[in-house]
């Protein structure tokens, strides 16, 4: 069971390369597959690029955002490393694990599950805590000490919920179409049902919206885009929700609402360079 | 069967959408599917936008550039409408034909296959009459008459050899990786054995290597990209061959060679916004 991360592929794209890895993860005991987009390289071979984490959403893996997004352009432009990983667990075999695409594999969720069954569901622990150990002690080109984080659906209420609850190890946060009320909607309700048992204050502290109340110190302002025409946006995404918790607590949110735009790749492919550029922003670049 | 194209999906991006098309294709004896990128509405109602044709490589379906390519961003600037076909007949159960990646299903190689067995494998004519009759009458937005050819690998042969037997019909072509010299090639001899017989004279129509010597009065230049690390260069490509023969026969053509770079979709996207631009000008836009 090997912990250090093994390339498993490589290539080139805007100067710098997407490169893949595989390792075995004790956090979730099983291997991960994640990927890094190193920008070109700098002149000075002791320069470090800062990174942004990226969550993806539910069904995906590490390699959507990687494939789709075209996130490696402004990401080469500005010098920042992109780090993609997978969503859940995988090869575990638990049992209905993989009976609904949005619960088990695949819909990790992002936090750590208390109920036995799913105890290997630790993500939360994974992205904050393991994947930042990891890529500082392999990846020298890498300064972990400069991060930002941004995810899609389910990854957005990762990156929100994450960033939250750690604003002295993020300089940014950002989402495209983010689930920001996760215990108010049936995506959340079940996940949060399986991985977290009835415990409601368990609940919360996986809840963008209930997170502003506690956390609101926020030195930096939250970028949100959401698509109108996003057939998820009313049952499960609940924007509003989140902006009303922002204003209420003087937390500065940054919303913007697209007309026509749906919950793809497509949607997030059109605005991915602003966000990149909010992250660089804060990470100043 | 219905010969009209029907609306299966939408998407948007960068302001206009990625529209999904199905109609039943009287050449090629099936249902077919395309994709359209229309760019963003203009201000005149009656403005019209000029077409780039995509032909995809082998393996791939409408889909793969649309989804990979980032395209859309350029074409939404310079206003050109992406058409993106399939790369063969498909559902026909032709015996054999899902046999191998590089031949039958995926793999139509743009032409006319004269041999009986795979008389339905008409992707020339399908792309050459019968795709832009159809966006003739069923899309008054498109100008058909404006028109370029771009492509990758076995998509690329296609666009080059279409593009040299047509010149009055295109007012330019670009390529990544292109089969350049099918004849030469195993990709190219397996697939012309199969669909044209051993007739020799048959190979050479659809062979941008020979057909530069036959159609040499090129008005624009030829633009090739082409990756140094991409696995396929040596034995299938030949990117060498074409441009001997370009140079023989004063066709102009801009090879350009890039260290690094593989086959994959990764490349095509890095160099995407200059094969638009590359076609924006011949377009006169």
């Amino acid at each position: 069971m090997e912990t250090k991360p093994t390339e498993i592929s490589s290539s080139k794209m805007f100067g710098g390369y997407n490169k893949r890895y595989k390792h075995f993860s004790p956090t979730l005991g099983c291997s991960m597959t994640f990927h890094i987009y190193f920008p070109p390289s700098p002149s000075s071979p002791s320069h470090k690029f800062p990174v942004l984490y990226w969550l993806s959403g539910l069904t995906c893996s590490d390699e959507n955002f990687i494939i789709k997004s075209g996130a490696q352009r402004a990401a080469s432009n500005f010098g920042i490393a992109l780090i993609a990983p997978d969503t859940s667990p995988r090869g575990l075999n638990v049992e209905g694990e993989a009976d609904s695409w949005d619960f088990g594999v695949g819909a990790g969720f992002y936090l750590n599950a208390t109920q036995d069954k799913w105890k290997n569901w630790r993500m939360y622990d994974y992205v904050v805590k393991e994947l930042p150990a990891l890529l500082a002690e392999n990846f020298p080109q890498l300064d972990t000490s400069k991060a930002s984080i941004s995810g899609h659906s389910m990854g957005g209420h990762g990156a929100l919920t994450i960033y939250l609850k750690n604003l002295d190890k993020y300089k940014s946060v950002s989402a495209f179409a983010p689930i920001v009320n996760p215990i108010k909607c049936p995506w959340g309700q079940k996940a949060f049902t399986n991985y977290l048992g009835e415990n409601n204050a368990e609940w919360e502290e996986y809840d963008a919206t209930c997170l502003v109340s506690k956390f609101n110190n926020v030195p930096s302002s939250i970028l949100i885009d959401q698509g109108e025409d996003d057939k998820f946006l009313k049952d499960q995404l609940l924007p509003g929700n989140f902006h009303e918790a922002c204003k209420k607590h003087n937390v500065p949110l940054l919303l913007r609402l697209h007309p026509g735009y749906d919950h793809s790749y497509y949607f997030i492919s059109t605005f991915i360079d602003d966000h990149i550029s909010h992250h660089a922003q804060a990470l100043s670049l």
